[in-house]
């Protein structure tokens, strides 16, 4: 594909051709989904179609300034401003669609380069959306569609975007997820005004905080390639931190949301059960309930968390989808008065994994900023972590993983190490076989949540501020340890994490006498795996951030809070 | 038990040396859990231990106004008034809580003698916390303690009680059941103000819509003792139409508040599931997610309704337990513009089984005062009524009722006629025996869920009108068809049933031209089953109702649209 104004002549005709566009005929589509042969000739076949809807570039980039460095003066000003920015300036008429989402197509193209975080591309697509909604703007006194009139957004693999495939990191799936209608999350962003022009990369099985699959193989991080970008909405994290997108749809049942935005240096908010819409989705287990995934954000910064959510839930999708809470946003509570005091629970060990020492920093200094700024902080007990790790895989692997070797089965695909490991080494010792297996680990999960609660009301907090990870960005196929994210979607917590600032890759004698490592023996394998996975250079350029943790259904007030806390960090 | 001031001097102590009492020793509470024998012997000392804590009573009182009849003018013109009115009576100290609490105990015993609706009785406890109510009112200058000061709620018996036994219909679990606390339910309400004196019937498995167990034996409908007050919570149904109580706690997983309310003529309220707590529950299948009952008020008006959700949503129970949404109650929703005209959908036959004659009379008598009211009626297709029936039963005997054999086997007890039914007729075919056949049903309720909000939605409803079931009052052991009801368990949509009227027992022959019944030959075994049941002077006497329906999560409109509803019917 090539960036220039011809697009602009052809689009509309050229989007009703593209053989993955709204007007595919039934050739086109079968066309689309004709991807046989082994999984190894799969898999090549799709990364194939991939980069002919892209063009060549250069790989030899410094990848932190490179899609700036290689674009106009004019197109990295607009990959550098966040979301409600674009918006704001797409609204004064300042910028036009088309000129940002021909911004992000070029920064998205060198994302890709440097990251393999795309899967599905249609930019050509996302171009005439642009340009068509640059008409409707022209044609109505300068009238907007929505909050997000003009945007670019980006979609991981799994989400349903019309015509478009969705294999969802599964080989056999290539070709047969071409999607009928837009996920409901979807829908609403474009109903907003969103323009949709690329989705990225997710793992095979999507249970896994890392992102690898046979179909497009590993995603790497932007900070770092040596390592991941996290997972499992890894793609939207190394994608947004390139700028080659100002604002992704992820999902998280475990943190799959919040690991990548932690891993990549950008924010991710991790939902309410139900307060976003769920529905328009593909991948494993579905109908499992007694754990939900979430639909949310991830985005360069909190305001645009903000405008994702207020911009969905405006169009009422709980008139679409059963699931969804009838709870419109109140972006109000978000803008908390700036002398709220807080009153903030800790946890800087979960009791099974200590953190490794940038992280355990990260949260000292946070607790001393926050103490000095006047916030009452409390610590938190994290007495449940063994029994919410357990509910958590039990739930999700309750089947040991018997349809994840059906969807491999139909292309002869092997598992990738992280979900071999997690077919090894996390299914739970059988099958539930009965329904009142289920029904006891539905009991179990109440429990975790019952306790949770009854702690949070006894330590009446407003607010709990913990690490989102016991490692930085992991070295691939490293990551073991979910439970900093994972109990909030036991809990259903609404939960977000932020950056605070990237790791040196070195540490100097003071912060060494500050955070001895290993502060204990290993209290467990899993434990004595991160214990050895620290190692101060590895981590050169990665990411820190933290994670905020608010009570259900409060959304609002949880990034009121993070507001609030942001301040005092920064001060 | 003699009802006499005697109680007013010895309450306190009295209160800590009943056995069932919240101070009841450890020797006590072995006593009272020292069931044992055969199945038969522990239902008769059941019944036994209860007839102890009653009084000796007539037995051939004329029940529609039996105990009114047996009470002073001042008890009858008590018991006659619902709970907002006596609420605000005892807070304007025209009345004592000690007064309204033993009109209403001696109504209840007359109750439990003319319909067997009592299980567990802590009448002295009841008197002596209305006193102590009494007295904090007289020492903080007329001060109530919240909006239910004084006013006596009875509790449905698998509904924890601190100190009270709950065996819930299960010879098997009499005596092991004493709670340690209360349901927080009955904990919100207590806080409210309100005073517990008895438990209520409900029957063996607590999935049925009729109330009969091997432990108490079958209740009957107060209004003719041919027939059942329906169930689960029949014991609530029959002792409030009787005035035994003005305020009761039940539950429905598929219509067990609203057939009690329909076959007593009282108001029954299904709210959304999470809207009011549901912890501190007995009964089989915890855990089982796919349909989750819920907590909900039986009352003798509209108002009551409101008063009782409002009185536990003030309580915050979102902050005692996970599930319960963090939804403040609105009362003011309740009272619309009496000039709001409403889009109502109407079902006249779910497609499964048609009403009997005084149900179709009823609606379309309904349908043609609401439309000369101005209000709008669309015809509302039960597109997938089959479906959801079988979701619910498949949900609930996913096991094939080995929970209930489980239980009935600790006693030895065999199943009561319908339980019977049940476990023969509407059992799967198989046991869910992976965790897959357990994702894919939740999976098909979720696709009845949508396939019922995209209609409400095409037809924009304020709410929908329609039968609670296919007959009045049911014929002891004859109920069948549930659909009218769960139907909106499974969309998850709350629900009130209302009474109209009563009925005659005698078709006239304009009515009997109105409704031909059977409308049609029968369409299935269970529409046969009903068409048999047909035969007006059964159903003598018998309340005549009808169930109006709503949107998830909103209660508040629900009932507003009630009173518009009933105005115009009224009119």
């Amino acid at each position: 594909m090539v960036f220039d104004d011809a697009l602009d002549a052809q689009a509309p005709t050229a989007v009703t051709t593209n053989p993955i566009s709204d007007g595919a005929s039934a050739d086109d589509l079968e066309a689309a989904s004709s991807f046989k042969g082994t999984w190894q000739h799969i898999g090549a076949s799709k990364q194939q179609a991939r980069e002919a809807l892209l063009g060549p570039i250069e790989d030899d980039a410094d990848l932190s300034s490179l899609a700036a460095s290689l674009l106009t003066d004019e197109e990295a000003a607009i990959i550098g401003k966040p979301a409600h920015i674009l918006a704001a300036d797409i609204a004064a008429r300042r910028l036009t669609s088309y000129q940002v989402t021909l911004a992000f197509c070029k920064a998205a193209t060198i994302a890709q380069d440097a990251t393999n975080c795309l899967t599905e591309i249609c930019f050509r697509e996302g171009l005439a959306q642009a340009r068509s909604l640059d008409t409707y703007q022209a044609e109505h006194d300068g009238k907007t569609i929505g909050p997000l009139h003009g945007v670019p957004v980006s979609v991981k693999d799994h989400i349903d975007v019309k015509g478009m495939d969705g294999p969802s990191g599964f080989v056999g799936w290539c070709g047969n997820c071409v999607a009928d209608t837009n996920a409901l999350a979807v829908s609403c962003l474009v109903e907003a005004g969103a323009v949709i022009y690329c989705k990225t990369a997710n793992p095979q099985s999507l249970l896994s905080i890392e992102t690898n699959n046979n179909v497009y193989g590993r995603t790497t991080n932007p900070h770092n390639r040596t390592l991941s970008p996290g997972g499992s909405s890894g793609g939207e994290g190394a994608l947004i931190a390139m700028r080659g997108s100002v604002l992704g749809v992820g999902t998280d049942i475990a943190g799959s949301i919040r690991i990548p935005a932690l891993s990549s240096g950008i924010y991710g908010l991790r939902p309410t059960i139900g307060r976003l819409p769920h529905s328009g989705l593909r991948g494993p287990h579905s109908g499992m309930d007694t754990i939900l995934g979430v639909v949310g954000p991830l985005a360069t910064c909190l305001a645009d968390l903000n405008l994702f959510c207020s911009a969905i839930l405006e169009r009422q999708p709980w008139r679409r989808e059963p699931q969804v809470l009838t709870l419109p946003w109140k972006t109000e509570l978000t803008s908390p008065s700036p002398d709220r005091k807080l009153r903030i629970g800790i946890i800087l060990d979960d009791g099974l994994c200590a953190v490794h020492p940038p992280i355990s920093r990260a949260m000292n200094k946070a607790t001393r900023t926050l103490k000095a700024a006047g916030h009452t902080l409390l610590p938190w007990d994290p007495v449940l972590a063994k029994e919410s790790v357990e509910v958590l895989f039990t739930a999700c692997l309750q089947d040991r993983g018997e349809e994840y070797h059906e969807h491999m089965r139909l292309s002869g695909e092997p598992a990738v190490p992280l979900l071999q490991w997690l077919l090894t080494e996390r299914v739970p010792s059988k099958t539930l076989s009965t329904p009142r297996e289920v029904w006891d680990l539905n009991v179990r999960r109440d429990t975790v949540k019952t306790a949770a609660l009854a702690q949070w009301e006894q330590l009446n907090l407003d607010v709990l501020l913990c690490p989102g990870a016991p490692t930085l960005a992991p070295r691939h196929d490293q990551s073991r340890h979910w439970n900093y994210t994972s109990m909030w979607n036991v809990t259903d917590w609404p939960a977000v994490t932020f950056p605070i600032g990237k790791y040196s890759g070195v540490e100097a004698p003071e912060e060494e006498a500050e955070t001895r490592y290993p502060p204990h023996p290993p209290r467990n394998p899993i434990e004595e795996h991160v214990f050895k996975e620290w190692s101060p250079e590895w981590y050169r350029n990665a990411p820190v951030g933290l994670q905020l943790v608010g009570q259900r259904m409060q959304e609002e007030e949880l990034l009121g809070c993070l507001k609030l806390v942001e301040a005092a960090l920064s001060a």
